[in-house]
Protein backbone atom coordinates (compact mmCIF):
# COMPACT_ATOMS: atom_id res chain seq x y z
CA UNK A 1 0.00 0.00 0.00
CA UNK A 2 1.41 3.74 -0.47
CA UNK A 3 2.25 5.92 2.03
CA UNK A 4 -0.04 8.40 0.35
CA UNK A 5 -3.30 5.93 0.83
CA UNK A 6 -2.55 5.62 4.90
CA UNK A 7 -1.66 9.05 4.92
CA UNK A 8 -5.01 9.86 3.70
CA UNK A 9 -6.74 7.13 6.15
CA UNK A 10 -5.24 9.05 8.96
CA UNK A 11 -6.14 12.63 7.28
CA UNK A 12 -9.71 11.49 6.78
CA UNK A 13 -9.88 10.61 10.66
CA UNK A 14 -8.78 14.06 11.45
CA UNK A 15 -10.97 15.86 9.21
CA UNK A 16 -14.33 13.30 9.97
CA UNK A 17 -13.66 14.72 13.89
CA UNK A 18 -13.42 18.40 12.79
CA UNK A 19 -16.53 18.39 10.67
CA UNK A 20 -18.17 16.00 13.57
CA UNK A 21 -17.28 19.10 15.72
CA UNK A 22 -18.55 21.73 13.80
CA UNK A 23 -21.87 19.64 13.62
CA UNK A 24 -22.05 19.19 17.65
CA UNK A 25 -20.87 23.24 18.01
CA UNK A 26 -23.93 23.95 15.86
CA UNK A 27 -26.33 22.20 18.37
CA UNK A 28 -25.09 23.72 21.50
CA UNK A 29 -26.01 27.57 22.11
CA UNK A 30 -23.97 30.47 23.51
CA UNK A 31 -25.89 29.85 26.49
CA UNK A 32 -25.52 26.17 26.94
CA UNK A 33 -21.82 26.94 26.21
CA UNK A 34 -21.61 28.36 29.40
CA UNK A 35 -22.45 25.67 30.92
CA UNK A 36 -20.31 23.02 33.45
CA UNK A 37 -20.04 19.57 31.25
CA UNK A 38 -20.65 18.19 35.03
CA UNK A 39 -21.13 19.45 37.76
CA UNK A 40 -17.80 21.61 39.31
CA UNK A 41 -15.99 20.61 36.02
CA UNK A 42 -14.75 22.70 32.77
CA UNK A 43 -17.52 24.86 30.93
CA UNK A 44 -18.34 24.32 27.53
CA UNK A 45 -16.64 27.77 26.65
CA UNK A 46 -13.15 26.31 27.80
CA UNK A 47 -13.36 23.62 25.66
CA UNK A 48 -14.30 25.35 22.92
CA UNK A 49 -11.17 27.65 23.10
CA UNK A 50 -9.01 24.74 24.37
CA UNK A 51 -9.53 22.98 21.33
CA UNK A 52 -9.55 26.31 18.95
CA UNK A 53 -6.27 27.28 20.43
CA UNK A 54 -4.92 23.56 20.26
CA UNK A 55 -5.59 23.63 16.34
CA UNK A 56 -3.95 27.11 16.42
CA UNK A 57 -0.83 25.63 17.90
CA UNK A 58 -0.83 23.01 15.19
CA UNK A 59 0.44 25.61 12.50
CA UNK A 60 3.49 26.32 14.03
CA UNK A 61 4.07 22.61 15.39
CA UNK A 62 3.72 21.47 12.05
CA UNK A 63 5.61 24.20 9.68
CA UNK A 64 2.39 25.65 8.34
CA UNK A 65 2.29 28.74 9.98
CA UNK A 66 2.27 31.15 12.76
CA UNK A 67 -0.17 31.13 14.78
CA UNK A 68 -3.50 33.01 14.41
CA UNK A 69 -4.66 33.77 17.82
CA UNK A 70 -1.44 33.83 20.08
CA UNK A 71 -3.75 35.17 23.11
CA UNK A 72 -5.94 32.06 23.11
CA UNK A 73 -3.34 29.40 24.22
CA UNK A 74 -2.96 31.64 27.35
CA UNK A 75 -6.36 31.62 28.74
CA UNK A 76 -7.12 27.59 27.26
CA UNK A 77 -3.96 25.96 27.50
CA UNK A 78 -1.76 27.30 29.99
CA UNK A 79 -4.28 28.04 32.32
CA UNK A 80 -7.32 25.66 34.39
CA UNK A 81 -11.04 27.06 33.33
CA UNK A 82 -12.44 29.62 35.49
CA UNK A 83 -9.01 31.06 36.18
CA UNK A 84 -9.26 33.37 33.22
CA UNK A 85 -6.89 36.83 32.79
CA UNK A 86 -8.32 37.60 29.43
CA UNK A 87 -12.56 36.99 28.91
CA UNK A 88 -13.96 35.88 25.49
CA UNK A 89 -17.05 35.90 23.62
CA UNK A 90 -18.25 32.51 22.71
CA UNK A 91 -19.35 33.79 19.01
CA UNK A 92 -15.72 34.89 18.87
CA UNK A 93 -14.26 31.58 19.90
CA UNK A 94 -16.41 29.81 17.43
CA UNK A 95 -15.08 32.19 14.81
CA UNK A 96 -11.62 31.31 15.02
CA UNK A 97 -12.62 27.64 15.54
CA UNK A 98 -13.65 28.05 11.77
CA UNK A 99 -10.89 30.55 10.58
CA UNK A 100 -7.85 28.81 12.33
CA UNK A 101 -9.37 25.04 10.68
CA UNK A 102 -10.05 27.15 6.73
CA UNK A 103 -6.20 27.60 7.49
CA UNK A 104 -4.99 24.60 8.99
CA UNK A 105 -6.96 22.69 6.02
CA UNK A 106 -5.55 25.00 3.34
CA UNK A 107 -2.26 24.37 4.95
CA UNK A 108 -2.80 20.50 5.82
CA UNK A 109 -3.50 19.48 1.88
CA UNK A 110 -0.09 21.01 1.14
CA UNK A 111 2.30 18.99 2.39
CA UNK A 112 3.87 16.17 0.77
CA UNK A 113 3.94 12.70 1.67
CA UNK A 114 7.12 12.65 2.60
CA UNK A 115 7.02 15.23 4.52
CA UNK A 116 4.81 13.60 6.69
CA UNK A 117 7.63 11.54 8.46
CA UNK A 118 9.80 14.68 9.31
CA UNK A 119 10.04 15.71 13.26
CA UNK A 120 7.34 18.16 14.43
CA UNK A 121 8.84 21.15 16.38
CA UNK A 122 8.32 19.94 19.30
CA UNK A 123 10.96 17.29 19.18
CA UNK A 124 14.59 18.61 18.95
CA UNK A 125 16.77 16.56 16.19
CA UNK A 126 18.47 14.11 18.64
CA UNK A 127 15.67 13.00 20.36
CA UNK A 128 13.98 12.06 16.70
CA UNK A 129 16.99 10.53 15.39
CA UNK A 130 16.42 8.25 18.14
CA UNK A 131 12.24 8.06 18.09
CA UNK A 132 11.55 8.55 14.43
CA UNK A 133 7.58 8.25 15.28
CA UNK A 134 7.89 11.53 16.88
CA UNK A 135 6.69 12.83 13.32
CA UNK A 136 4.43 15.37 11.66
CA UNK A 137 1.64 12.37 10.94
CA UNK A 138 1.96 11.02 14.58
CA UNK A 139 0.36 14.89 15.83
CA UNK A 140 -2.77 14.09 13.54
CA UNK A 141 -3.21 10.82 15.27
CA UNK A 142 -3.21 12.30 18.48
CA UNK A 143 -4.60 15.81 17.83
CA UNK A 144 -7.71 13.19 16.06
CA UNK A 145 -7.73 11.28 19.85
CA UNK A 146 -7.61 14.80 21.82
CA UNK A 147 -10.30 15.98 19.73
CA UNK A 148 -12.85 13.36 20.50
CA UNK A 149 -12.28 12.81 23.92
CA UNK A 150 -13.38 16.57 24.28
CA UNK A 151 -16.06 16.20 22.06
CA UNK A 152 -17.14 13.19 24.43
CA UNK A 153 -17.42 15.90 27.28
CA UNK A 154 -19.07 19.06 24.91
CA UNK A 155 -21.46 17.08 23.58
CA UNK A 156 -23.43 16.65 27.44
CA UNK A 157 -24.05 20.25 26.99
CA UNK A 158 -26.57 19.30 24.03
CA UNK A 159 -30.52 18.84 25.00
CA UNK B 1 8.70 4.98 4.95
CA UNK B 2 7.55 1.38 5.36
CA UNK B 3 3.91 0.34 5.56
CA UNK B 4 4.89 -1.73 8.69
CA UNK B 5 6.54 1.88 10.40
CA UNK B 6 3.22 3.52 9.97
CA UNK B 7 1.15 0.55 11.05
CA UNK B 8 3.03 0.27 14.39
CA UNK B 9 2.36 4.46 14.77
CA UNK B 10 -1.88 4.09 14.25
CA UNK B 11 -1.64 0.31 16.93
CA UNK B 12 0.92 2.47 19.24
CA UNK B 13 -1.60 4.67 19.72
CA UNK B 14 -4.41 2.20 20.45
CA UNK B 15 -2.31 0.44 23.19
CA UNK B 16 -1.56 3.59 24.26
CA UNK B 17 -4.98 4.57 24.91
CA UNK B 18 -6.06 1.21 26.22
CA UNK B 19 -3.26 2.06 28.81
CA UNK B 20 -5.04 4.99 29.65
CA UNK B 21 -8.26 3.45 30.08
CA UNK B 22 -6.98 0.44 32.53
CA UNK B 23 -5.15 3.51 34.35
CA UNK B 24 -7.99 6.19 34.63
CA UNK B 25 -10.69 2.88 35.17
CA UNK B 26 -8.29 1.93 38.61
CA UNK B 27 -8.69 5.29 39.42
CA UNK B 28 -13.08 4.86 39.27
CA UNK B 29 -14.28 2.85 42.30
CA UNK B 30 -17.46 0.39 41.55
CA UNK B 31 -20.03 2.84 43.73
CA UNK B 32 -18.46 5.55 41.52
CA UNK B 33 -18.96 3.47 38.17
CA UNK B 34 -22.52 3.32 39.16
CA UNK B 35 -22.77 7.14 38.57
CA UNK B 36 -24.00 9.25 35.99
CA UNK B 37 -20.68 10.96 34.05
CA UNK B 38 -23.77 14.03 34.19
CA UNK B 39 -26.72 14.46 35.76
CA UNK B 40 -29.32 12.34 33.21
CA UNK B 41 -26.60 10.55 30.98
CA UNK B 42 -25.05 7.60 31.05
CA UNK B 43 -23.72 5.58 34.20
CA UNK B 44 -19.95 4.85 33.92
CA UNK B 45 -21.16 0.95 34.23
CA UNK B 46 -22.51 1.42 31.10
CA UNK B 47 -19.72 3.13 29.27
CA UNK B 48 -17.33 0.38 30.46
CA UNK B 49 -19.28 -2.28 29.55
CA UNK B 50 -20.11 -0.43 26.23
CA UNK B 51 -16.11 0.09 25.73
CA UNK B 52 -15.99 -3.39 26.70
CA UNK B 53 -18.44 -4.94 24.34
CA UNK B 54 -16.73 -2.68 21.46
CA UNK B 55 -13.40 -4.00 22.17
CA UNK B 56 -14.77 -7.85 21.98
CA UNK B 57 -16.57 -7.46 18.56
CA UNK B 58 -13.05 -6.30 17.30
CA UNK B 59 -12.27 -10.14 17.23
CA UNK B 60 -14.93 -11.21 14.98
CA UNK B 61 -14.79 -7.87 13.01
CA UNK B 62 -10.99 -8.00 12.03
CA UNK B 63 -11.11 -11.91 11.69
CA UNK B 64 -9.09 -12.55 15.01
CA UNK B 65 -11.61 -14.93 16.56
CA UNK B 66 -14.96 -15.44 18.06
CA UNK B 67 -16.83 -12.77 20.55
CA UNK B 68 -15.42 -13.94 24.12
CA UNK B 69 -18.35 -12.48 26.07
CA UNK B 70 -21.64 -12.51 23.22
CA UNK B 71 -24.11 -11.26 25.88
CA UNK B 72 -22.32 -7.91 26.47
CA UNK B 73 -23.81 -6.77 23.20
CA UNK B 74 -27.11 -6.37 23.72
CA UNK B 75 -27.20 -4.71 26.92
CA UNK B 76 -24.04 -2.01 26.32
CA UNK B 77 -24.53 -1.57 22.45
CA UNK B 78 -27.96 -2.46 20.89
CA UNK B 79 -29.33 -0.95 24.24
CA UNK B 80 -29.14 2.41 25.63
CA UNK B 81 -28.02 2.64 29.24
CA UNK B 82 -30.86 1.99 32.29
CA UNK B 83 -32.87 -0.10 29.37
CA UNK B 84 -30.96 -3.22 30.50
CA UNK B 85 -32.98 -6.56 30.63
CA UNK B 86 -29.05 -8.25 31.89
CA UNK B 87 -27.09 -6.98 35.47
CA UNK B 88 -23.49 -7.13 35.17
CA UNK B 89 -21.29 -6.54 38.40
CA UNK B 90 -18.35 -3.68 37.81
CA UNK B 91 -16.20 -6.11 38.97
CA UNK B 92 -17.17 -8.90 36.39
CA UNK B 93 -17.29 -5.82 33.63
CA UNK B 94 -13.92 -5.14 34.64
CA UNK B 95 -12.28 -8.18 34.28
CA UNK B 96 -13.97 -8.81 31.11
CA UNK B 97 -12.31 -5.56 29.94
CA UNK B 98 -9.13 -7.12 31.05
CA UNK B 99 -9.35 -10.36 29.06
CA UNK B 100 -11.03 -8.97 25.65
CA UNK B 101 -7.57 -6.81 25.82
CA UNK B 102 -5.09 -9.85 26.20
CA UNK B 103 -6.66 -11.95 23.52
CA UNK B 104 -6.96 -8.68 21.06
CA UNK B 105 -3.64 -7.54 21.72
CA UNK B 106 -2.34 -11.48 21.40
CA UNK B 107 -4.55 -11.52 17.75
CA UNK B 108 -3.26 -7.81 16.58
CA UNK B 109 0.54 -8.69 16.89
CA UNK B 110 -0.06 -11.71 14.63
CA UNK B 111 -1.43 -9.66 12.07
CA UNK B 112 0.78 -9.61 9.10
CA UNK B 113 1.23 -5.76 7.15
CA UNK B 114 -0.90 -6.16 4.41
CA UNK B 115 -3.65 -7.39 6.09
CA UNK B 116 -4.29 -4.08 7.73
CA UNK B 117 -5.25 -3.40 3.94
CA UNK B 118 -7.98 -6.20 3.90
CA UNK B 119 -11.46 -5.73 4.05
CA UNK B 120 -12.56 -5.84 7.95
CA UNK B 121 -16.45 -8.20 8.08
CA UNK B 122 -18.56 -5.64 8.34
CA UNK B 123 -17.95 -4.08 4.57
CA UNK B 124 -19.04 -6.60 1.28
CA UNK B 125 -16.44 -6.65 -1.40
CA UNK B 126 -18.40 -5.36 -3.39
CA UNK B 127 -18.42 -2.24 -1.20
CA UNK B 128 -14.51 -2.22 -0.19
CA UNK B 129 -13.79 -2.20 -4.16
CA UNK B 130 -15.30 1.05 -4.06
CA UNK B 131 -13.96 1.69 -0.63
CA UNK B 132 -10.41 0.40 -0.57
CA UNK B 133 -9.77 2.53 2.71
CA UNK B 134 -12.40 0.39 4.81
CA UNK B 135 -10.19 -1.58 5.73
CA UNK B 136 -8.86 -3.10 8.64
CA UNK B 137 -6.43 -0.73 9.82
CA UNK B 138 -9.14 1.82 9.68
CA UNK B 139 -10.95 0.01 12.35
CA UNK B 140 -8.22 0.62 14.83
CA UNK B 141 -7.92 4.22 13.47
CA UNK B 142 -11.81 4.33 14.45
CA UNK B 143 -11.79 2.54 17.46
CA UNK B 144 -9.19 4.30 19.07
CA UNK B 145 -11.00 7.84 18.22
CA UNK B 146 -14.12 5.49 20.08
CA UNK B 147 -12.29 4.66 22.90
CA UNK B 148 -10.90 8.88 23.67
CA UNK B 149 -14.41 9.97 23.34
CA UNK B 150 -15.78 7.79 26.47
CA UNK B 151 -12.73 8.08 28.02
CA UNK B 152 -13.07 11.88 27.89
CA UNK B 153 -16.80 10.60 29.79
CA UNK B 154 -15.41 8.36 32.19
CA UNK B 155 -12.75 10.70 33.72
CA UNK B 156 -15.19 13.49 34.93
CA UNK B 157 -16.33 9.97 37.40
CA UNK B 158 -12.56 10.38 39.08
CA UNK B 159 -12.36 12.34 42.55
Amino acid sequence: MTNQFIIKMILDAWYAKVKEADALFEKISDEQMQNEIAPGRNRGIYLLGHLTAVNDRMLPLLGLGDLMHPALGDTFISNPDKAQTQTFAVKDIRQYWKDINSKLTAQLNKVQPEEWFQRHNSVSAEDFAKEPHRNKLNIMISRTNHLSYHLGQLALLKN
